[in-house]
């Protein structure tokens, strides 16, 4: 796929005329691309999208009304007009390339029609600085994955060390619904939440602020086209039904969890808040660094027919790396930089995009444009790789050190989580992903 | 509360000049009023908003172009005019009563206007035969929580015959996030779900359809108003964010659930279709018909202070009966009557719904107009009110006789199931809420 997937979007030769995009540490070159919904700081416009350049966004609607867009068939269907992303990601693969190779067209440098292609669109590009971030479609239903399987081993051996890890993981992409209404956008103060625990050795609960507020850095996919209810999507098509990927930080009030969560799995420990960033890059984007599933470890199940296929073998995962940062308020006011907690590669995950979407739908249910998927908490091997405060101090035993002598086992009010993921690899050009920003506050 | 919402709306004398309201064996009386979204049976218009009345429904833009409810406050917000009950249900108890209280009058036999109004309205009026109803409101979240104390016991103990019910459940009103797009209305046709199932006794999973295809039969609540993230409702306002209550049949694939549910609860055992009643009896339809919850057995704890109250305690539950009926290919062929299959009284619920609202926002998790609270399975202390299959036939080793010498451990293909419920008591007058049914079909 990767060879016929890559296209002149692609080449790690060209260069955008907007400066900015070329710098050697830019999230955004002309190789990018990502979408997102944005308005002028301050304003109380609807959203409306645009698409990040180096340290601009580009006015997608604005483009549109110039006629910049005309034969790409995007422009006929107003997606570009919406004040979310759901009509672009409804109208599939085809259009998505369409648009993504005439924004590459009029954004490159040495195209023989630069100089109109800068005359025209150099007036619709906003400084991200005067702008500000929505969630960037409406989501109709949030899933969450367990697709790590170093993740779901820690876990799982915190509560049960002799049998960390149940016997349908290695064979059903574990996964629940989450809840779409407290979905919100990078930046976003998270408050911590109230809830009913039970302390440990005590015989009855407890209400009061959680005490072991957590982050998940996890990789959410957006879905395109979807498919209608009793219609799987099977494994070959996955790919045509995700638009893009983003970071999410699946807030957790891991008291609430422990003792809420049996029968009918977290609740309250998880609905109060989860952060989403705000650029989505694109399935297209991602094509240079598709790669293959990580091998199974010796002894494995191979996965079921319906989660299995050559070209999925050949590269159904995506090599992302993802980090998460964290600064407390003592941090800050001390001018001391964020502390980097953890780096894992997303190639690592047991189950792949293309399976939690083929899963997600083979009983047939029903997947919307803008429903987003996200894949569970991205952990490796490595202890430098464990993606929540949960895994990183092992349930609070060990507690993370932190610049200037603080530590945590679980989040402070004032403490602030960074997400962030790029990819790179010889011969293509590295594009990242932004950041996923949320502060602890108090609760009111 | 009962006595402060009553009013002349509840008046058991009242008749309306609809004649089919007045029958005695009517679902929807003059004192009911339930509300729904209907369209032209065979058009593809958009759905508009209806008002049940005998066997009639009540073409509300109709009326409110027609000036109507001039006077309402409901006129100006345009919520009538909507393609769903979304709008309506924003504007909170205010603007329901109003409207409520102005289609009584329209409606009512005797009222000094009654010959204007049979002339204005009467035109609007449409036969029930004529319509087909949807789904009432764009459900952005939809919640299932497990509120029956017999239900959770029944279900614990055929997993854990010692130790039945877990020690949360007594404190925790159980819940998790069910799936909103895959929410049908009635009548609406069930495919048998395929899904990922371990065998009894089998060491290792197989794929296919399910075999253990089953119903359950609960209340549902729509979310009125709402609040924002951040901001719980407490209990004592939370019926003021609840519309009204539908029925709702969570179908579940037990032989799916049994293996995928562990540790993050149900997903693809749930998420293939949920059915919805098209009649929304609203909450000021119910005040004759609200009593003090249940008392808990003996040596139970109390609700601990966020979910207990005096007013919750003197009127939070609502007195509902319920019934399961069901029907095979083969009994309608043969002309043979559906079998009831249960009786449960809806307040047998351990929790209650201002209970399920004031937990799922106890941690700041916002609801939305049109939101979804489903109650779990109503199943009460007897085996002739078990609100399922998998509890009526303990799990499969006591099928189910039906007439005709057919017998059921589970749903077959061609099954088909309707939930009914109503609401009666010394006088008050009868409402109901017609029924929610579907038929399951064979994998495609």
């Amino acid at each position: 796929m990767t060879a016929t997937l890559l296209d002149e979007t692609h080449d790690p030769s060209a260069r955008s005329w907007v400066e900015s995009a070329n710098a050697a540490d830019t999230e955004f070159p002309l190789q990018n691309l990502p979408f997102g919904v944005f308005s002028r700081r301050g304003s109380n416009e609807p959203g409306c999208i645009g698409v990040a350049i180096g340290t601009s966004v580009l006015d997608l609607p604005a483009c549109h009304a110039a006629g910049l867009f005309a034969g790409a068939c995007v422009a006929e269907g107003g997606a570009c007009r919406d004040v979310s992303l759901n009509a672009l990601m409804a109208l599939g693969p085809t259009h998505w390339r369409a648009l993504r190779r005439r924004l590459s067209e009029l954004l490159r440098a040495g195209h023989p029609d630069e100089g109109r292609h800068h005359a025209m669109v150099g007036p619709h590009l906003v400084p991200m600085a005067e702008v500000e971030m929505r969630v960037p479609a409406q989501v109709g239903d949030y899933t969450d994955f367990y697709a790590s399987l170093d993740h779901a081993t820690n876990v799982g051996r915190m509560m049960r060390p002799d049998n960390p890890l149940l016997p349908n993981y290695k064979w059903v992409p574990i996964g629940y619904h989450g809840r779409a209404s407290s979905l919100v956008i990078s930046g976003t103060p998270v408050c911590r939440p109230r809830g009913q625990m039970r302390p440990e050795g005590a015989e009855t609960p407890i209400v009061g602020p959680s005490r072991r507020l957590d982050y998940e850095v996890e990789v959410g996919a957006f879905v395109g086209p979807g498919n209608r209810l009793g219609h799987p999507i099977p494994l070959a098509d996955a790919d045509r039904h995700v638009f893009g990927l983003c970071l999410v930080n699946d807030w957790s009030a891991r008291d609430v969890q422990a003792w809420e969560y049996q029968p009918l799995g977290p609740f309250l420990a998880k609905n109060f808040a989860t952060s989403v960033s705000p650029w989505v890059v694109t399935i297209d984007a991602l094509a240079p660094f598709r790669v293959p599933p990580v091998a199974r470890p010796e002894g494995d199940p191979a996965p079921l027919a319906y989660l299995d296929g050559e070209d999925h073998q050949a590269w159904g995962a995506t090599d992302i790396q993802v980090e998460v940062h964290l600064s407390t308020a003592r941090m800050r006011a001390a001018g001391t930089e964020a502390a980097r907690l953890s780096r894992a590669r997303f190639r690592d995950m047991y189950w792949t995009i293309p399976q939690l979407i083929a899963h997600h739908t083979m009983g047939g249910c029903n997947l919307r444009p803008g429903d987003l998927l996200a894949s569970g908490t991205v952990s490796g091997p490595e202890p430098s790789m464990r993606g929540c405060l949960l895994e990183l101090s092992w349930r609070g035993q060990h507690p993370v050190d932190l610049p200037g002598g603080e530590r945590r086992a679980f989040l402070e009010d004032g403490d602030e989580v960074v997400l962030r993921a790029w990819c790179e690899r010889e011969g293509a050009t590295r594009i990242g992903f932004g950041e996923c920003r949320g502060r602890v506050v108090a609760e009111p």
